[in-house]
């Protein structure tokens, strides 16, 4: 698929709007009839969210998604399916080739005489927050599509650590400190491997700083005995300058993780194995590098030790055997956990 | 009045949202009855409306208002009622004291603990669009109320060189080049001073860059026999990095200006009366100082030169005695002109 994408040789041959969601999102279709999830560039990659923004009301950012994907692969969680930036033709790639009427409707000229569109969408879908190419060539991120639903139904699961996605209302988490224990006794999380994946995703969501993560998915055919799917990360990497504490609130009520997460985390700490030079590393090689300017990249290593610090004082207060659940039995030695597929 | 919104000493009594208008204003009721148009800050003083934004989605601007009142005092053309920068307390002078539910409901306290509010209008009143206080103090311009409309009537015009106000449509002025002459021949711009008045007006809204003169307001007790009102300047000042030539197309096309405006616009262009030292000078003294950065003053200079160089080739291409109508007959040299109230 990256391959695919990255080649540019293979161009679209339709373009959808995708229902649903709040911000304009593509379905693109390939020649082969691959598809994949486009979201256009809405700002520049030097840009933070305002202070004063909610987390609902930031804008989806399309090297995020890439930024994602590439540091999902990194904790070698894979859990992301593959992104992939491109440079896409508004007028050969979006316009020319779409049926959708209500799209190309949208489309027009700047006075700067770049090619702008702005679709359909329940926010930010305006002539004022249109998205503009240069003068027609807009940056993007391609997210390869799951299998199809037909194939492979999935099941949507509300994070139990969702924000009320309200201006003053708390969540139940945000003023119950025992909000854990409530949690841990509920299915799915009161057996099998789920409240680990959410400790998983709990670390991913704070390093890239992703505030929305108001539900994940699974495939169904797999029961409660699965994976968690990590999508929709554009929300991610907002702010460099600042850490949300809040996203690690699951870790800090908690207290469990992974032993091979854990050792993954202490590695990536490690001046030779740092983060953000692997990060850097892995983000090279995408089409729109550089995905991220340097303090994002920065701003991850300094909550890693947050995230480690955390872990730490767990272990100190509960005891590592209580807080460190070994999931490398049955392997052969750690080693393999850093570079094999992981145990779910 | 100036004295008033500046002493900070009065404060205001009741706050309440103007109805009309595409963006949020209020209009605030001070201690001694006397009332100001409040525009709340919006952007910073550095950002320039983006390449790809119409005219007519662009953000109003506290600063251009206020300094659009020191231009056209500058210009000697004493059209605008006064206006003044002041930081008002969101809490105390709005908030608290509106008696409009519809404004005092969009209050809000912002992830950043700042106070912020968005009220009711047609574009950018929501969250994502809200105004914030640091924490609850925020910038605004604040203008002069006219008469009563009960004491002193008011005529709106539809400015002839208006735009479009439509992404793809043109308005006649910009396919015919013979516009002008059409002009001439309709009431009230076929007698008088009106087409003048017009002209004065197209010089002021090109040196600030603002192409959303889409009507104009005389008082209707002086009929036609009066000057015009410059309301509504939010939209200069928008870009400093581009003189917009379509603004000063009534002059191109008609040919036509006051001798006093002529001479005034020579002076500021000479080294001693620099436009841009002059606005600095004047701006220096509002509370909101620096009302425009460098950049801004510059283009003002950049633009007199073209304005100057506009009238030299209509001079050269009809004669003086067509181009430049003496206004000054009855005054007792052109000092007068400069320093005194001016012949309408």
């Amino acid at each position: 698929f990256l391959k695919l994408i990255k080649g540019n040789v293979v161009s679209f041959t339709s373009t959808a709007m995708k229902s649903g969601g709040t911000q304009l999102k593509l379905i693109m279709t390939f020649q082969n009839y691959g598809q994949a999830l486009f979201k256009p560039m809405k700002q520049t990659r030097e840009q933070e969210t305002p202070p004063d923004f909610f987390y609902f009301s930031d804008f989806e950012r399309h090297n995020a998604e890439i930024a994602a994907f590439h540091l999902d692969k990194i904790l070698d969680f894979r859990r992301v399916p593959p992104v992939a930036g491109r440079l896409v033709n508004m007028t050969k790639e979006i316009r020319d080739v779409t049926r959708d009427k209500k799209l190309w409707r949208t489309f027009f000229i700047s006075p700067a005489n770049n090619v702008c569109f702005y679709g359909e969408c329940s926010y930010y879908c305006s002539t004022e927050h249109a998205l503009c190419g240069k003068p027609d060539q807009i940056e993007g991120s391609l997210a390869a599509f799951l299998p199809d639903l037909a194939l492979a139904k999935r099941k949507t699961w509300r994070n139990p650590w969702r924000r009320s996605y309200h201006k003053r209302k708390k969540a139940e988490w945000e003023v119950d400190p025992d909000y854990c224990e409530e949690v841990k006794q509920t299915p799915p999380y009161d057996s099998g491997t789920r409240l680990l994946d959410i400790m998983d995703m709990t670390v991913f969501d704070f390093l890239m700083g992703n505030m929305d993560r108001h539900h994940y998915e699974t495939f169904e055919k797999f029961g409660n005995e699965t994976f968690i799917i990590h999508l929709d990360n554009g929300r991610g990497f907002g702010k460099h300058s600042h850490d949300e504490m809040s996203i690690l609130v699951p870790l800090t009520q908690c207290c469990r993780v992974r032993k091979s997460t854990h050792l993954r985390l202490q590695l990536l700490a490690k001046e030779e194995y740092k983060l953000s030079m692997l990060m850097a590393e892995s983000l090279v090689r995408d089409r729109l590098s550089p995905i991220l300017i340097q303090p994002h990249l920065d701003a991850m290593d300094r909550r890693l030790r947050q995230v480690l610090n955390v872990l730490s004082e767990c272990i100190e207060k509960e005891g590592y055997s209580y807080v460190v659940e070994d999931d490398l039995q049955g392997h052969q030695g750690t080693d393999h956990a850093h570079t094999g597929p992981r145990r779910r």
